[in-house]
């Protein structure tokens, strides 16, 4: 391997990917998830060397508000997965965080266990950049770590702002974490997340909390009975857990494990996967062609104004974006 | 007024319709409507011309399954509206329709008293084109008919597709009308839309269904309070109707009218539009971007082939938009 200004050797680090090799697959990862073009290129022509080995994995994203015991439970549920016999990676998506920040996603102390397994790895969340941009490398790096034989993925993240839609849209199962109690508590989660959950679970559900756990799960079973299942194959379940205690873990992934299966038998879970792909591929490129439009200086002024002129009601949106594709074609972009 | 084939005189048709007049009304949607490029100039600079004149109305969405009782209920609670001195224009979104359908939504046929009122104005959807398509023309034709004068404006669309999402990112207030019935009913109906409800009405609450309906809406009213609301400041509430026998519309109409009341007073529904418009804006220059992209053959040819090896995951999906990207540069868009 070479030094780090010099271009990598993208079969050495493929191999050493496929063979297990840890610090490789950071090498890999920091790759991913640099910003510059040469890192960049780099890291597209590993994950097309790659490809043939990725879409092995159970990929499960997991989202709650902070508090509701996102990171005691992924470390006692991957404790568990590992001693029979998995190998787990957890991945964060959290556009907010800040390695300097006091609660990072994925952050290694918080799930000492996993973290010091080795069967077990743990990423933080990428910290720089746009959801997009963070979405961008979690993709990426699941792809990574799906060739690097982890069969169970998770993704978490924080059930605050937007990253919970794609996070859900980047794997087959979706968890969401609640706290015991009448429907107060969801006031932070962001709306038409439990009608993308395809599994309920109350968390906390220990000590003198446990009958107030199970009149949850209850009222969250009737509400979700009202609402249309995330899949004609699916009813999403309600159960009550106890990360801290261990308590319930066995039943949450056997319900995980009797979605995967019966998703696969239909093929609604491979139709999820390209959906998914395809999606994010033309995401993607919206993005980067909204990008090359701003970075053009006279461009992005005839946005800004026209956005702010539709903004207080001035401009017609259509007629804005006449002008501005009037701009567009004035440049070279 | 001229011919259909000179350009039509935006000063005249503006000023008809300022001054109430429908044959100029329904001519400027008419050019709105057509894919013609002069018409769409005519439309923009018309659109452009009566911008001071839009933003005044109530906007309404009403959303539920074929067979729910929407054009019966809309015609009652528009006739009410009529008798209390409004003036009502109904618009429908439905990017399945046909002229040559059975159930074209906003047919004149199905809201006999609205469409022949001086103070109703009934429109069908546009019939052709994709969602964006049919969004574009019926956010275009509700600022037409904002600046004929019509008080409230109901957009209806039909909750078994994609276009609920787009109906609520146009209106004020968005409203999902249910039958009387356990879930079951809903499994027609799109995920996400009860989350997105500012109101759930349960309708045929008449004859033997009268405690049927109450009891599906105290079930809902408890699901709706596991729920994040649309808004700080609003609980969705549940009510039961009957469009059939004018039964618990002017509790309806209360409702509606107390939102718009208290999202007025918090500046939130300012804030609501500008927001919509801005959205709506972004996405109509990403689909005339993208249009402009696929218009070239080649670019064409290699994002088909892009897609379909990202679909099979024989390509990476940030690989693709590399290719894709590339072969626009090749190309003069």
């Amino acid at each position: 391997m070479r030094s780090g200004d010099t271009a990598p050797d993208i079969e050495v680090i493929a191999n050493g990917i496929l063979n297990g090799d840890r610090a490789l697959l950071a090498r890999a990862i920091t790759l991913v998830e640099s910003t510059r073009r040469d890192h960049q290129e780099s890291a597209r022509a590993l994950l097309q060397r790659l490809m043939p080995h990725t879409g092995k994995a159970h990929r499960i994203g997991v989202t709650g508000v902070p508090g509701v015991g996102k990171s005691t439970t992924i470390d006692q549920f991957g404790r568990n997965l590992i001693s029979d016999g998995h190998r787990i990676a957890v991945l964060a998506v959290d556009p907010t965080s800040k390695r300097t920040g006091g609660s990072i996603l994925g952050d290694k102390t918080r799930m000492t266990h996993l973290a010091s397994d080795p069967n077990g790895f743990v990423r933080p969340s990428p910290t720089s950049g746009t959801l997009g941009g963070v979405t961008r490398k979690t993709r990426e790096t699941l792809l990574l770590v799906e060739a690097a034989g982890y069969d169970i993925i998770i993704v978490e993240t924080v059930g605050v702002g937007q990253s919970e839609v794609a996070v859900a849209d980047m794997v087959d199962f979706f968890l969401v974490l609640l706290l015991p109690g009448g429907g107060d508590e969801l006031q932070g989660i962001k709306k038409g997340i439990v009608e993308i959950a395809d599994m309920i679970a109350i968390n906390k559900a220990d000590g003198d909390k446990v009958r107030l756990a199970e009149r949850s799960a209850a009222d969250y079973r009737n509400a979700l009975a009202l609402l249309t299942p995330t899949s004609p194959n699916w009813q999403p379940p309600v159960v009550t857990i106890s990360g801290r205690d261990n308590v319930g873990l066995d039943v949450l992934w056997s319900k995980i494990d009797a979605h995967n299966q019966r998703l696969t038998a239909t093929g609604e879970l491979q139709q999820r996967r390209s959906l998914q792909s395809v999606r994010w591929m033309k995401d993607m490129l919206t993005e980067r062609l909204m990008e090359r439009i701003t970075g053009d200086g006279a461009v992005a002024d005839v946005m800004a104004d026209a956005e702010q002129r539709v903004q207080c009601g001035e401009l017609a949106p259509s007629v804005a974006v006449d002008a501005i594709l009037a701009a567009v074609d004035g440049t070279s972009v």
